[in-house]
């Protein structure tokens, strides 16, 4: 297209987000005008791109990190032809495909939730990363950006990775239209301070006049023909550009304009041009699952070995039996075992430093482009991408989280390390699987099969060593359980997982010892749960004793009362976790402080019991 | 201390580090050796603090960012005097003071507890903050950070606040060691790539050999008399400097040393130096609680007002009464309402643009200093600050958090932008206070009686118009409910709280006309809960349906049943939450999607009901 139609094409994009937010009623027009330039360019001789075939693998990949600008995007849907007019105006209702803030549950053409900022980048990252070092198809990725984004420090994580990784197909293009939600970003327009940090950190920068249609074009030019590093786009740009009521203004986020008729006179009218976006090259996906035999790791009954170890074993045997599945990690694979993947898979290896939105962010992207990520940190560390991991599960992102290090059990390092929230944080993400296994064999197992799940898949691991229980050909189904100890005359049942439930049967050990039956159920699946077995443990033993290396709050206590939370009678119910502010301390001390060990779930025990005899 | 004793000073630091991990059998000796040059010429040359009065308000801050070398913490706090030799061998055990990881809550010259890496900055420029604008004593803070930590975005979000506050009482020394955990960092020694990164930022940089000592003190002195600019001091060291069995080897991170012996006469052997740290001038604290008259806005019943608004008025009233009260936001005060503090306090308000992580970090640093820190976003974003509350809680830091756009409720924007899964997050915080008000005046009382409270206080508040069911002289008590529908027929109580506690008095309404009688608490104290009425109303009515605008995992519900794992009888349950993935839609519509509105209760008690006459 050429300079004229390119700017009719602007127009469009500006009358139609302006009409969708008036059809709505709610949503961001200006912050989609003052971008209106930037995409049309982009849409018409930049970006290579099937409508009809979102799957290409040779498409080039477009993330609106600044996802508020939304009718921005479904205007440029509706001018390559992928939604009509009538859908247009559905935006932000009751069943539309066209959400407030764009979502790949319902449009084929968004690869990646976004809505919360400064995630779009992350996630192009790992999009990138994918086509340099896995896929090989020769696709770009394009990252539009809001400027008052900028402020959050995962873009930066991002930054720096993107030109550490040389991702010379990755671009991203700032829109600095200067004004934030409540009034004037910190730097305004002064692109030469954007630019700036781009360049210390390694990146390609060019700034433009992103209103100046000639200007973007040999902008856009010129990055494509960049190699070796990334590259940013900072375009000036006016917010609500081309309706004088609401350009530059303050006041006027994330809101209809006063007049839309009006405005869309002042832009020229209603337009229906139709790009005809540059296909894609033809290009093959490399990454078919191979077939391989999947040989995991066996561990003998009675040996003693740290879960953690289990999943690094488990996971480098998974990559040879699936090309698909890459390891991601936080600069502490040496902890969390990822190492065994690395330095059999090196090539599907990915490490991200210390910057755990950025890792998830990269695993979102990996999932994006169909590989099977699995991303491990301390599982105290992923509450650093909690917001990373709630978006994934809007976007319905396919990942592995491996968390290690679960709880007070860690010892020495104290509460800094310590993974006491974890589980309320992953069991509360839409759709999630938490698993917690407690040997060696059940984490092998877990680990294989969380790899055909679907959504937010999380495994709790442990630092120390837990003796093996488990026969390696045991079977572990998602949702399961395992019942270890059981009699007709049980008084009550010990609910446990992880290293608890090695806790759990020294103390029905001792129980039985001084004559009181305990059933234990190993509940290694805490989300989902195994409501029947729980069930009928409730209803044979008449009282459930949950215990867990977690806060009280949202953990495996909680999760087992979902199982009774149905109207029908429940059982009585006593709960034991970590309820103290640890300090520096022996693993086993600090069971026995947090009062999780052996020695307090007989003693609480023995307390139901005789409670239950006296009435 | 000239030279030569700085240089004996600093070697003493390595021994006492290599000593205390000995004794602990864990800890990290080589990431302390690296800074013991720097850390010896700051603490006896550099800094002003009183050992004897930690809170003198005179006193420079000194800020433990990689808090992994606490070894080296204690070591100073023994050659100040402050600790003697049996108490630093006592490091990492059971009881003691000197946790892995140093935590305030034990020790008196610790601020803010660090080691989830990354934090120690932004939690600085929060008390570089209160030094600038509210203290007015002049004191420096100074930050020690690793190198590695650098990859952390929220050290970025900070690096670009402190500049854009002009914060030159802050001085961030940096301790490239060029080792992390697994291995070398991405930039290793390579200060110029660190300095044109803080350069690019507005930062005045100084790069140092760290282990010349005269340099280093020459640095020092030049970052002291820097004005107008925050600095950084990137100092190049080695890590496990001064042991040849270590020194700059991977492999050797996290761990004593394999001959401590060894290592200690290679060091010179064991000194005794002591080291008289300057004084802190004289100052006085400037924000004595003024004692005004708290004068909270009033809503009168029947009026239709939005939480979030009552919120930003309470707190402009508690402004006036209260000289010590901040207010902090993340760029979204026109939607938290935080912007009616900062109409009336402007300069006790604090606009840290769209960086969350930094948000509570600075809120944190105010606490430290004695400030009542309000900070306020999206309740969806913070998540992405969950790491740095977890921290803040371990540290014991006072802050409350008000978390806007609640739930599903908040209507067409989708679920990037609904708070959904923050009860959970907020209730697993050890200590915390968790709060959901549903009309105006209980917010305002709760608002106001949230700054007397410890720990973390976390507020929830809707976006949309809620009727005023309260009179503006109610009394709200933490740990409280409110019994708003009772009688001596009730069939079962209805429990909710916020936009549900509406939907469940209309319901409650119904079905009174259809002759079914229900009870209905409203549970505005999500934690601490009130365990007496919700037992008493189980009694009553044998059977509790919880309802709320939240994922079912975590929130209210789990909250209620805290009050039933005491072992004894547990009354039914039925729970009703937000299962699907919602869409954009008005703030009805979702509600009803979800099944948590007025008419899904009504259905729900109906079955209830309905059952227990079957049974």
């Amino acid at each position: 297209m050429n300079t004229r139609q390119l700017h009719e094409l602007a127009q469009q994009l500006r009358v139609d987000s302006v009409r969708a937010a008036a059809a709505a009623g709610s949503g961001h027009p200006t912050s989609s005008m003052s971008a209106a330039d930037l995409m049309a360019i982009l849409l018409a001789n930049h970006l290579r791109y099937d409508f009809d075939r979102p799957a290409h693998p040779g498409n080039d990949r477009f993330v609106l990190s600044k996802g508020h600008a939304s009718p921005l995007l479904y205007a440029a849907y509706k001018a390559a032809g992928a939604i009509n007019e009538t859908e247009l105006l559905t935006f932000r209702k009751l069943g539309s495909r066209l959400e407030g803030h764009p979502t790949p549950r319902r449009l084929p053409w968004v690869e990646t939730a976004t809505g919360s900022l400064g995630q779009g980048l992350p996630v192009g990252v790992g999009i990138a990363l994918a086509g340099k070092r896995l896929d090989h198809t020769g696709y770009r990725v394009w990252v539009l950006c809001g400027d008052s984004e900028l402020a959050e420090g995962s873009v930066w994580e991002a930054v720096e990775h993107a030109a550490y990784e040389h991702l010379d197909n990755l671009i991203v293009i700032v829109d600095v239209n200067r004004l934030g939600q409540r009034g004037p970003t910190r730097h305004g327009h002064d692109l030469d301070a954007y630019a700036r940090r781009f360049k210390a950190f390694g990146w390609h920068t060019v700034e433009v006049d992103g209103h100046d249609v000639d200007a973007v074009e040999r902008a856009f030019g010129e990055v494509r023909s960049t190699t070796g590093q990334p590259s940013v786009v900072l375009a000036r740009t006016l917010k609500g550009k081309g309706v004088a009521a609401v350009q530059d203004r303050e006041g006027m986020h994330g809101k209809p304009l006063p007049d839309a008729d009006e405005a869309i006179t002042e832009l020229g009218g209603v337009r229906d041009l139709r790009v005809e976006v540059q296909s894609p090259p033809a290009a093959r996906m490399l990454h078919a699952v191979q077939g391989g035999h999947l040989d995991l790791p066996r561990y003998d009954i009675g040996d003693e070995v740290p879960t953690r170890d289990a999943y690094g074993q488990a996971l480098a045997a998974l990559g040879h039996a699936r090309g698909d599945v890459v390891a991601i990690d936080g600069e502490v694979g040496d902890s969390t075992r990822a190492e065994y993947f690395h330095k059999e898979h090196p090539e599907r290896y990915f490490e991200c430093y210390i910057a755990e939105q950025l890792m998830v962010g990269v695993a979102v992207g990996m999932a994006v482009r169909g590989w099977v990520p699995y991303a491990a940190t301390f599982a105290a560390f992923f509450t650093r991408a909690h917001d990373f991991i709630r978006m994934a599960s809007i976007g319905g992102a396919g990942v592995n989280l491996v968390g290690s290090h679960a709880g007070c059990a860690i010892g020495e390092d104290g509460p800094s390390q310590m993974g006491l929230e974890d589980l309320a944080m992953m069991r509360s993400v839409y759709d999630s699987t938490v698993l917690y296994p407690c040997d060696a064999n059940q984490t092998a197992r877990l680990v294989a099969s969380t790899a055909g799940l679907e959504g937010i898949r999380y495994l709790r691991t442990s630092r120390g060593k837990s003796p093996v229980i488990y026969g390696p050909t045991e079977e572990f189904p998602i949702g399961g359980s395992k019942v270890l100890r059981a009699s007709a005359e049980d008084r009550l049942t010990v609910v446990a997982a992880g290293v608890t439930l090695h806790e759990a049967l020294k103390a029905a050990d001792t129980l039985a010892d001084q004559g009181i039956r305990v059933r234990v159920i190993d509940l290694y699946s805490v989300k989902p749960v195994d409501r029947v077995t729980l069930r009928e443990a409730a209803e044979r033993t008449g009282c459930l004793l949950t215990v867990e290396d977690h806060r009280e709050e949202g953990g495996l206590g909680d999760a087992v009362l979902d199982a009774f939370t149905d109207g029908r009678p429940v059982p009585r119910l006593l709960r034991l976790a970590v309820r103290t502010m640890p300090g520096s301390a022996t693993p086993a001390e600090q069971l026995h402080a947090a009062g999780i060990d052996a020695e307090s779930i007989a003693a609480a025990a023995r307390l139901l019991v005789e409670e239950a005899v006296v009435r």
